[in-house]
């Protein structure tokens, strides 16, 4: 069982700001992330576009973003569960939560604070009739490991960097590669775009444009896909292959947060902007994306904010009577978890002979 | 007389980046302040010391972090009132306001917002009795001329950066430098403190410490301070003398804004935070450090999501009936008003062979 003061579900921006909020007042957290890494959406979907409203940074990359949050929190030293979606909540006698991964990790905190942006990411599904039946029997929607895919036959589908870049990646691994995309074009970045001209131009990639996957077939295990290409003769055949892996992207989805009995709105939850982003289960807060108030916007900025009166009343709910007062960091500086100090120079102080 | 959309008093941290989100409402911005420069506090009282809790900067110069949010806001071309204190407000018939300054200048906006941090900067005062009375007759808080002191007895009494750079620099203008502390050491810039060394030594500043000046003569005219020196056998003479500068620092008062007519609490400004931190007068909205409300904390962080929000409803406000839709700088770029666009780079899309 892991143990801490805040539990944060989600470890993107606004989670993260939350460990160095907390941090301040002396507060551990833990987070807990579906996707492999920190960062959420800024990292999984965009890190190399660039943010304008940042306050103070007239541009930074999404990725950069990341980078510095985490080093603005590190001293704090948070606790990480990535690659695992938080599943149940229960509430504890003693008023504390235990919150279990889909993994069954389990994590139990007096405070939690939701920090889950649009949701956890779950891939988009081509429309296919039985594309359920052969998931995880050749059907797979993420590369986990990619050795699984040696010397086998594998048809990637996709038009976008996830799709190029696999391609690229398991054709050095895998016995037959062929990437099938809607429309002639793919949007990726050039260098990625010109070596798949290249692996297809030495005949290590097949490219089928535009096309479609529009059936699978199999018994217990896939054994071909069904193509449409309305520009062939035959605008219906059938690939033999042992994998189909659709890249097509990544869609939010609240996922069981929605059903731990949160007031919820057009798939947010509900808080009460009025004081410090609480739901209508004391002790568990909202903050950023993933909550909704009058007047709400879904920017970085803002649960920036949240995340810090959030930290306020956590203090209070973890340190019952004691009153905390606010310090000015540049005033009274940071003392980390690992003993560091950072503080604002000293002026000089010197008597005259 | 000076017109424009959102009139905001107070060009610190928040009032700035105000210009930001106001521009990519396409609003225009103008900014009213006391002080001589843009800033606020940030730059006018601390713009050496490090900040460690702006999100996504693990450590800032306050006065890196004034120029970091004027490069983010200069595309929108804000105007500046500056070195002069709004005095008044009366609304029109047309639901605008015309605010004017100590020294007349009149804006005109249909949204105020006042960002007016702990309040306009007023010197703090010795407490000698007759202090008043030579106010401008020999006695000033803040140097604007060094000219005036040209071949003048001066005496300068105070203990920081102000008081031993003055100090310096007067000591090649004025006849004659008296710099006055009740302590005997000084806090200060290692190199000033060195230098008022050396020209002590050199007899270019006569420094008297530990002393205070407890009283004031002369006329119509200062002629002469007299100085408390505990130390000396005898422990009050005076000293001849045409200005006395006491630089003891600003003290922030909320000033004339406390007239009018908004609901003040404990020194600060009363807003609706379950909206859009509008005052007690619709139309003018307070945002940053001088509004208050529950759970309210005194940091800029706060104050950019405060200004966030507060464009929103200035935005319903300015452009009644029509509609605006969020859109993400990420996705729809930033366009400046002075014909400037920053975009993230576009994906490259490209046919194969």
């Amino acid at each position: 069982m892991i143990k801490t003061d805040i539990l944060i579900i989600g470890a993107g921006p606004t989670g993260l700001f939350t460990v160095f909020e907390a941090g301040l007042l002396k507060l551990k957290c833990h987070l807990i992330d579906a996707l492999p890494q920190a960062g959420g959406q800024c990292t999984e979907l965009y890190p190399k576009k660039p943010i304008y409203d940042i306050p103070a940074y007239p541009e930074i990359l999404a990725g950069d973003l990341t980078l510095k949050l985490l080093e603005q929190c590190k001293q704090f030293e948070p606790g990480f569960t990535l690659g695992e979606r938080a599943e149940t909540i229960e509430k504890q006698e003693d008023g504390s939560f235990i919150v279990t991964t889909n993994k069954g990790t389990q994590h139990q905190a007096p405070v939690v604070a939701i920090a889950g942006g649009l949701g956890s990411f779950e891939p988009r599904k081509p429309l296919i009739d039985n594309l359920a039946h052969f998931e995880d029997k050749g059907v797979e929607y993420m590369i986990k490991d990619p050795e699984i895919y040696r010397d086998k036959k594998v048809v990637i589908a996709g038009g976008g960097d996830s799709a190029l870049d696999w391609s690229i990646f398991l054709s050095n691994i895998a016995s037959e590669v062929t990437l099938i995309h809607r429309r002639n074009e793919f949007r990726g970045h050039l260098d990625s775009v010109e070596k798949v001209q290249e692996l297809k131009n030495q005949g290590k990639i097949n490219l089928i444009t535009p096309a479609e996957v529009i059936g699978l077939v199999g018994h217990n295990k896939l054994q071909a896909v069904v193509v449409s290409q309305p520009t062939q003769i035959e605008t219906e055949y059938e690939i033999e292959c042992d994998h189909f892996i659709p890249l097509f992207g990544l869609s939010p989805k609240l996922g069981p947060i929605a059903d731990w009995g949160l007031e919820i709105e057009k798939n947010a939850i509900k808080v009460d902007n009025c004081l410090d982003y609480q739901t209508n289960i004391p002790g568990i807060f909202a903050i950023g994306d993933v909550n909704t108030y009058p007047g709400k916007l879904k920017l970085i900025l803002c649960g920036f904010h949240e995340a810090t009166l959030m930290c306020q009343s956590a203090y209070k709910i973890i340190n019952p009577g004691k009153r905390y007062v606010l310090k000015y960091t540049t005033v009274a500086g940071v003392d980390g978890f690992d003993g560091s100090r950072k503080e604002a120079p000293k002026a000089v102080v010197k008597a005259f002979d």
